[in-house]
């Protein structure tokens, strides 16, 4: 697949075929993705945790659901009638609900300080999604775990120095591959000076 | 450009071309591209500050090196006879001397807490590194800039509450492409367990 197709089509798949496996090599495959992501002073902190076993995922599942109960709700407050809101919401809810049905759970850790490392962490990630994109599989972006995420550590045995950036769901979509909504470029790029538009395009 | 392939070969390019220019329509190619990343619920908080103006790459480029002295002397200290980290190192000078130089640099900014925006902002960062790849663009991830960030926004009239999360130069490399060395997959990845290895592959 074409890196601006890749780019272009993936989007938060929150809807994932719970019955449909995900090889082993694949998970490995967008593992190894990730690890190509710069990372300071090519530091390459990041430990990717791959969760298979049904028992953990259900356990990460129900904390997951937990932690997103009052995101749920502020993102409510702050719909406003927005029908672009109200749907990724009610994705949104639905993923609460199924997380833990996902074939793979995958969660980014390192050591190293909040604030600091994430420079280190979130390019691997986004390498990740663009992989899964061109083997067909889905996945989304969450951090709400780390509301509990010393009961998220204690499911897998993760020490706890070591943060736990990002709940990864991954499978086969349900849905349509599409390119997301987004602002175009010329509304948030900045030429020489905060504020001042780009050229037009030519 | 196959996206597995810009993957793998998107790696720190820290000699970039100062005379051959960048157009502008590759420019916000590549900062489209990095639109397209997930932000949380979907809030797309980063601005993209594009510096093209001489004297402001310039003094840009006065700053970082000012910031870049006491990191090197990290580097340096812990190098401990390392060819790799010797040869980082040399690059890194090279661009602590350089930076201004770049055709473009690039500065992704959001409001937001560092610790918390850090996810809506590296995905992106991400996407613009491999589109600039597939253009042969080169380009690196820095972020010692913001020991003195309050003169970087002084240079750009960036208001006070934001954050200018990276110094990204970018340009026509003067190096070849090639994969940057990494740790292989199966030592970066604990299956179901913490420090439990993957099955092989295959």
């Amino acid at each position: 697949m074409d890196v601006f197709e890749a780019i272009a089509t993936t989007r938060a798949m929150r809807r994932l075929d719970a019955g449909r496996p995900v090889s082993d090599a694949d998970v490995l495959k967008v593992v190894e993705a990730a690890t190509k992501a710069p990372t300071g002073g090519n530091s390459q902190p990041v430990r990717w945790m791959v969760v298979r076993d049904p028992d953990k995922r259900r356990r990460l599942g129900e904390i997951y659901q937990a932690c997103w109960a009052p995101v749920h709700d502020f993102y409510a407050t702050q719909a406003d009638g927005s029908p672009d809101v109200a749907r990724m919401l009610r994705s949104a809810d639905h993923l609460g609900e199924h997380m833990g049905d996902a074939p793979v759970l995958l969660l980014p850790c390192s050591r190293g300080q909040v604030g600091q490392a994430e420079a280190s962490v979130f390019p691997a990630v986004q390498n990740l999604f663009l992989a899964a994109r061109a083997l067909g599989l889905g996945t989304t972006l969450t951090t709400v775990h780390r509301l509990q995420e010393g009961e998220v550590r204690a499911v897998l045995g993760i020490p706890d120095d070591v943060t736990t950036w990002a709940m990864i769901p991954m499978g086969y979509p349900t849905g349509r591959w599409a390119e997301a909504p987004r602002r175009p470029v010329a509304e948030v790029t900045y030429w020489d000076t905060w504020k001042e538009p780009p050229p037009s395009r030519g």
